[in-house]
């Protein structure tokens, strides 16, 4: 069993991430960190909640940056919808964040099991830069630091910039900068998971996982692609990494993150062949598997879900 | 009486505006963080502690950032000497850090007297930026923000950017952007506080103050002119405005910190003619009462000094 | 029958793209200009004429800018050998360069034949921009404006830049945002041109040009993927396009050359999605009839060569 | 006698600048040559043919680039009036420019004459630019190179940056980069040379010359300070550089013009200790003999005119 820390700014693909990290039994949530990314951080930690209550996660909820660690804010509400579960209306949530800040959450909870926890990131990555920055020894705590973000070749915000990297590009260069074993799951990984309409006729035997939550949400989920395609489920990549590497080619490469150019800023410079190598960034998804992986860890969501 | 919460990086002149502040009636210490900087933060801590036992000041001490927030450190030992305080040497702290981070004392400190305290910031603004990521309404709590960096027409650490600002430059644009009240006080008006022969005569009054403290500081204080000139005791300055603002000439300006050019980071470009004025920008001190607030506050300080 | 005037850096891709040029009965060279780039002017200079003497190219050759518009040199030996072309030893040149300058060269070419002559460049853009600021005019009386230069995905000399581009970034955001119809063809498409085994056998056919020329370039030729995929014609494709665009699929883009981030320097940020298309942008390489082109001109210029 | 080229963006100071080349015996002009600035090419060539038959000058006019080097072109209108020369209307010029562009006229001048001939520039720098791309030897064919631009403290169109340089920063990196005898007449400079009530009642007696021309212009001349303090004529001071040296104090310095800060563009960058010095700086002028100088070409000028 592996225990994941899982920062995120639901979001849709974050609302399946989190449907399948815990319907997997192979993990453990040790937490669930909010940020503001997709919306507002009062829309993402109330969806965070709502989340929880419905699928039933008995795990701490922290709220954590409202902004970036620098620049302006930046939504992808055209992606996401105002409130960022696109058509889905959940319940108010019952449960309550914890009184503790996310940055302090992941300080604390890295701190009480080091080599343990791999912490999984799938928003913009200020909450992890600030963490980074009150304690380094961060990560050195963590088992693993997995990262939704980026591109090796083209972006989704801009031609050279993927939507959590440019949404704080600051964060990012001293998230993927520190000395933890990094695993960066990009968009030319994640558009190979796409949930196209064989995927979606598997989810339609969900029940009511997939009449409440499910089709309203991708039915809504624009995107570069994703009415010819098939959304692409980014976050549930990061959470499938974490339960089966075996599923992803990886390569070394050091990756850069560039924060000053004028059409560029946001863009990871992934170099295959520098000397000195960073991070393992993922090229390639077995996709059958992977798609049986997410069928699976929902079905059991589904299963232990109240009727409606 | 006046609450101040002193964020710094001790430094020779952080050494003297610790002890304006503690030897001036109108000013309560509410506590002291420490910062990378001048030296390294094991060493702006271990003098901070060292500072607060020499003067006899029972205040909180909390350390904070260790390094800036996005770039690699940077420090000035060769204005400051290798440890921080030039040649002087002080017995090794009794006191200790308090085991809250600076940042979050700052926070809680701030929360605890709304509108009370007045924050003052003489290191990079690392701490402050922190600080207001993880709880931006600091910047309506403080009473107002007073800081010691930049320079509206030459740097010191480069033609164009002041040394505390160009070590953390994208921190100080985090700063300085937020809506508090906020006061700078940079080179342009510090380089007018240098301890000129007159000055140090004064000092030599001050005895053991003078003698463990003061003279090895300043003697071995380097920087631009300040052989010729007498050192700048910037510091001090952005205490000394806490205390006595009416010494100050400030003039309303828009100041943005330049955080992406080549020859240029850590400027801060400040637009006196903007429509949008941000800050109250230090343009003329008034000599002869600085010198009688400072020397008047060493001198208490000095009188309540143990034998040495 | 279609005029070109060829803007090149001889280089090995650029030696074949000029015999491409000349064995071409659907092309007339107006002139071959030079600039620094693969290999310094004097160096490119020279192999021009060397190249023009061995092919029997009787058209003027003028010399141009032996730096980048702004920014310091930057040539690529390690990639074409270090006077430009690879191994091959042709004889000093015969010929010379006439007095004027490429910059003048081309305005005046230009100019005297409006709307008729295709500017062809396939070295770093700094004698066009440099022909841009003296006569702006140029952009309308090119009948169009072919680029080898670029990539909207990865580059070649960093991960995010193609050489040209990356050898004179400002030079190229002149060049690319002049008003003139301009295509683009970047590493995305002539990386579909490689000399593979099956290529290197019909130019081994070709006698004295392949000994003398083509073999000695090209086993010396390197740059990613060159040993293992064979080494892509860059240069040669530009001269294609204008010979035979039906062989090129091209996308409308905006294109904006990155001149200010720190590890984007040079990259042509391609963006199909824009309101306002600037450039078309090659995307596939119709393979099978562009290796029938390149062979069948190279064994007209074979069969023109004297005995060696 | 020292022949001086003046490349310059007429301009109300240009115009006196003009005005004081002209009138000094210890002066011949070789030549004027025109470039986009103050307002656009064809008004600061009308504005030099204009000058030229209104002062009498015979001396070569050759108009230059009508943009800048990289970037869109930026005027100062709001400073010098909507045609360049304030209220100032002169008749419409008889005299046209040579055939030869300002670039070439440049290039050409200054290779006929090595070492003797003194290049001022005036305006943004994109003439200078572009001809030391074309043809670097002018750096050491010019017998100095002076120019009016920048500021070591605070500029005049952003709080960085002069204008010059800040209309065309890229092209200034060039000119003040190459290797010829430069001297930098700043901001820092030239508003020390104000035309004060006393300087304009020493115009009045000027007769038609301050009625037609200097009057018109100057009490339209806008400017930071310009009503409280009078006009600073910032171009006549490079000229008068040329005349008299020995009337300004300078001190080496490196000089790097900023291109890539998001506030600070334009700026020169000025290192009076760097270990390497690039250029020489003014930093003093000698007042009353500047204001002699002027008075007596502008009183040999005056005297020379045809009643009007």
């Amino acid at each position: 069993m592996k225990r994941i820390l899982l920062d995120c700014d639901p979001g849709i693909d974050d609302a399946l991430a989190i449907g399948l990290a815990h319907g997997s039994p192979e993990l453990e949530i040790a937490g669930l960190t909010t940020v503001a990314g997709n919306v507002e951080l009062e829309h993402t930690t109330a969806n965070a909640l709502k989340l929880a209550d419905f699928y039933g996660i008995d795990a701490p909820i922290a709220a954590g940056a409202d902004r970036p660690l620098v620049r302006d804010r930046l939504t992808a509400k055209h992606v996401h919808g105002p409130t960022g579960l696109g058509d889905a209306v959940l319940p108010e949530p019952e449960s309550k964040p914890i009184p503790d800040h996310a940055v302090d959450f992941i300080i604390d909870t890295l701190a009480e099991a080091p080599g343990q926890i791999s912490l999984v990131a799938v928003g913009p990555l200020t909450n992890i830069a600030l963490a980074l920055r009150k304690e380094p020894r961060i990560a050195r705590w963590a088992r693993e630091f997995v990262v939704m973000g980026g591109s090796y070749t083209r972006g989704n915000v801009t031609p050279a910039a993927e939507f959590n990297v440019h949404a704080d590009p600051e964060a990012a260069a001293v998230a993927l900068g520190a000395p933890w074993e990094t695993v960066l799951i990009g968009l030319d990984l994640t558009t190979q998971a796409r949930a196209t309409g064989e995927v979606r006729a598997r989810f339609a035997a969900l029940g009511r996982l997939d009449r409440d939550l499910l089709t309203p949400c991708l039915d809504a989920f624009a995107g570069p692609d994703a009415r010819r395609l098939g959304p692409a489920l980014h976050d549930a990549c990061a959470v499938a990494y974490a339960i089966a590497p075996h599923l992803f080619t990886t390569r070394p490469a050091h990756v850069d993150v560039e924060t000053t150019g004028r059409f560029t800023a946001g863009m990871t410079v992934t170099d295959f062949n520098a000397a000195e190598k960073t991070t393992r960034v993922a090229t390639e998804l077995d996709q059958a598997p992977f798609w049986d992986l997410v069928t699976d860890a929902l079905g059991r969501v589904a299963e232990r879900l109240p009727a409606g």
